[in-house]
């Protein structure tokens, strides 16, 4: 496991709970290592990611998009034959190119699981933070890769107790773009825009809250994700800017039946996709 | 209580717990109204608002903003000697004038509780739900006025364990334009544009979720408030429109550092916030 933060630190310690005899850790947070051994979640930290990368039958990089294409290359070296590789970046076009050109493309799957915390560390990790949630698992496109993205479902589905989805990295980024990414950059120009309006101090009701909950997410990390998926993204930002200059046009109109008729189409959406 | 929704139901069902003696209740859903007289949130149910209203001493108002302005001039005539009246619209200035329009200056002050929930009808009603929450209260500026606002705060403070606090209905409508009816707005706006892209079958992360659950409130309601308050909320949407328009050149342009910098302005504001 590199990388013992919200994700990482959550996927270690649900595998030692299932009963995984070895669970080697690293992270560049040393308070993170230390609490990560203290609650059992890992059985051994390592000193460097090649260390826990050694002689693994699974390798998991649960670090930021960026960090995980340079890790590509670096645990390459120290893998046991048959070891499998996998990651879990919200954005998978690059890491699964990056792990093919790395050599990878028989031993490598990709993963996100659709599931997690704007907090982050290994304090913001919980062990059941999978179950029954949807993860997808991104092949790279070669036959003996097939078998390695079936591994990582079965991690997925037999130790996470989660939903693993087979998906190409391309469609998932494209998916993601809107169902994941588009809420960040809004819920963060929301915050940004309320916070130039200095209304920091006063009181916000739960809606508030919420709307802008992502916000609070990791800086750089979203900066990766969103660079990497940056033309999707993009037309994503489009539509949504369509869309509130549509809602500003009905009520300078003064409309009230079509802006009814607007908020509705926004509430039966809203509605359908409550589990 | 005229209206038993989740506003009005939960009012009553606190007053009820509270122990105030007779909790008379009207509402046009005659669901509502059993489920509340069975779950013994009101002692009595009325015919009309008008019967409701007939020797209470504080009429409460709990339908949307459109329907509390009719409602002011029609319980009017029916009120008992030194009655106060408040609603619990989330837009202020429209109903404070309207009330000082219809001769209650002396008896009305405006009331806005920040709770609630997108759900709707006495369903989603529950006694504690306004427990801790500020509620804004509007005086009406006449100087009796105070007085009627003075007993508004007081029911709020003491009978629904709430945090009143004393706020003029223009700066309240100026201030939730961008603390509430700015979320909502942005809530619905994505929403649209994810239906529109066809994404309601896939599945979606609880950030997802939660940054479009606004979105789900009763659309007539949403565009009573938007239309009492639209110049406000259009200057809102316009800082909004211009924030996305900032992180999408950021995006366009590559350029990480001024990326990341943005992202994180909105998490420093989001994380300030957070109770």
């Amino acid at each position: 496991m590199i990388g013992l933060g919200a994700i990482g630190g959550s996927v270690a310690w649900r595998a030692t709970q299932a009963g995984i005899a070895r669970v080697v850790g690293w992270t560049r947070e040393r308070a993170d290592g230390i609490e990560a051994l203290k609650r059992e979640a890992v059985t051994d930290l390592a000193e460097s990611p090649e260390r826990a990368a050694r002689g693994a039958a699974l390798v998991l990089l649960a670090v930021p998009p960026g960090a995980t294409l340079d890790l590509l290359g670096r645990v390459r070296p120290w893998l046991a034959p048959g070891a499998i590789v996998t990651d879990v970046a919200s954005v998978k076009r690059e890491v699964v190119e990056r792990a093919c050109r790395e050599g990878l493309a028989e031993r490598f799957a990709g993963g996100h699981p659709l599931a997690g915390t704007h907090a982050t560390g290994f304090a913001a990790a919980r062990p059941d933070m999978f179950a029954k949630a949807v993860v997808y698992v991104c092949p790279t496109g070669s036959p003996a890769g097939g078998q390695a993205a079936h591994g990582v479902a079965g991690f997925w589905r037999e130790v996470m107790d989660a939903q693993p989805v087979l998906i190409e990295a391309a469609t998932h980024d494209e998916l993601l773009a809107w169902t994941s990414h588009l809420p960040q950059v809004v819920a963060s120009a929301l915050a940004v825009a309320l916070a130039e309006r200095g209304l920091r101090g006063v009181s916000y009701g739960p809606g508030g809250r919420d709307t802008t909950r992502l916000a609070a997410s990791d800086p750089a990390l979203w900066a990766d994700i969103l660079l990497q998926n940056r033309d999707a993204v993009a037309s994503a930002i489009a539509a949504m800017s369509g869309s509130l200059s549509r809602l500003a046009a009905l009520l300078e109109r003064r409309d009230a039946t079509a802006l009814a008729a607007y908020l509705e189409q926004g509430a039966n959406f809203r509605r359908g996709i409550d589990r």
